[in-house]
């Protein structure tokens, strides 16, 4: 039986999301090993789509990608199966969220192609290995993610500004983050910029896109970086007929290591 | 440890929720107790917003109503704390999707209020009983959900149209779909529509806004409920800077029955 926060191996979250017994959020579960965000559409989209996240990889890096009608991502684990072992999912139709559903069995289609999609949680572990602090993690939350006025390399009908998240460190520890996350270009690597909001357009931290408000206390610094919701911000403005996602914080646990993504220089 | 689909508490899903040990969905637990659509909102915000629910009772049944900054609900069952016994949260900034939360502790307010809002699905029992096929349940969907052409009563802020559901019956069993749900007034009650979705201002049922597609099958009638979302299309139409809702599928489990909720002639 899975709970959040309770060690358990990504085989098993998948298994118990798969099984319906687990529907709740990947939080702290599976330490160490990759989480993604997960997007399925249909084939007639993919091409484009994928290009658009390859165009802008520092902010939607894919890190798997399905065959079309194929619901396993053999790269990322054994015998993952896209329909059922995300805990829960979104439904999005006309580029709107439209349901949420523990499996999507119901509405797979042979053309699906699923795009897994790396995610800022991965360098973490390495980042407190390195002795920073994460206040966000201290304050259980993800922190704030800002539309930019920076515009992404748009590619058919996906386009649209980067998104970004932002996180606030202390001034002396800026290098070791710099150092630490450019070893990790899979899941958006070193920070797109350093300091003030208003130059990517951002009026601040109280009212962010997503996620949660957060202040810059003297003595820190914010830094930004390309995030995964720069995808879901052009899937919705693209306004596709369909398109299925990870219910937000219930992503596809992989057998991948977060080590695993670190490069190091040989 | 609570499971999707096994049978436990109301007491014992809220505990699970508020502990963090689950965070998934409500759909079939604690059977045969009510479920509820929970809005969180500022005092500010709320007198207009409960005036609005009850000027559209069909829609937005108020099953009960905290005061200013307590978390207890003791109408609805012993020691509720909203702040936690959801197993999810959506936070809603601007009218929008900000976050997920497994609770909302940090962010809760002394000015805020709670508002419960009833829920088709306290229905259900009573059809079954009645010998009604209810073919969502059976196909494990909620069926298709849609905005109308009808106008709700606005009251300040908070207006726009009826949302409705749909769901589809054999042509013999209508009237005891009306007879049955008409007893139920706190939780939708007697279908607003029957028939053509044209009346409503609806080309069909493939695209719905929420839940998903649905088919009427020959000898079937389609028949429409006045829908809670009618209240969250009127929050997040409002723009209101912040509002909190339970996250979809992940409601709050009350101690009050379903059969409680049945006007029985006396």
């Amino acid at each position: 039986m899975v709970a959040a926060g309770i060690v358990s191996a990504p085989a098993e979250v998948r298994a118990a999301a798969r099984a319906g017994s687990f529907t709740g959020l990947t939080t702290g579960l599976a330490p160490g090993f990759v989480q993604v965000n997960l997007v399925i559409l249909p084939a007639k989209y993919a091409t484009d789509f994928v290009a658009f996240c390859n165009a802008n990889a520092g902010a939607c890096p894919v890190l798997g990608l399905g065959e079309a009608g194929d619901p396993s991502l053999p790269g990322l684990g054994r015998n993952i199966d896209v329909r059922a072992d995300c805990p829960s999912y979104w439904i999005h139709r006309d580029g709107r969220y439209a349901a949420t559903a523990a499996n999507i069995e119901a509405v797979w289609q042979d053309d699906f192609v699923s795009v897994a999609i790396g995610c800022w949680f991965s360098m973490e572990d390495a980042l407190l290995s390195a002795g920073v602090r994460l206040r966000h993690l201290e304050e259980g939350i993800q922190g704030p993610l800002m539309r930019t006025n920076r515009p992404t390399s748009a590619v058919g009908v996906f386009g649209g500004p980067l998104v970004v998240s932002m996180r606030p460190f202390a001034k002396e520890q800026v290098a070791t983050v710099r150092a630490v996350t450019s070893r990790f270009p899979r899941v958006h690597g070193a920070p797109v910029h350093e300091g003030d909001p208003a130059r990517l357009g951002i009026s601040g931290f109280d009212h962010p896109d997503f996620g949660e408000p957060m202040s810059v206390r003297p003595g820190e610094v914010p830094l930004y970086w390309g995030c995964g919701l720069t995808a879901m911000a052009a899937l919705e403005r693209a306004r596709i007929p369909l398109f299925i996602t990870h219910g937000a914080g219930s992503m596809l646990v992989t057998d991948m290591r977060n080590s695993e993504l670190e490069e190091r220089a040989s």
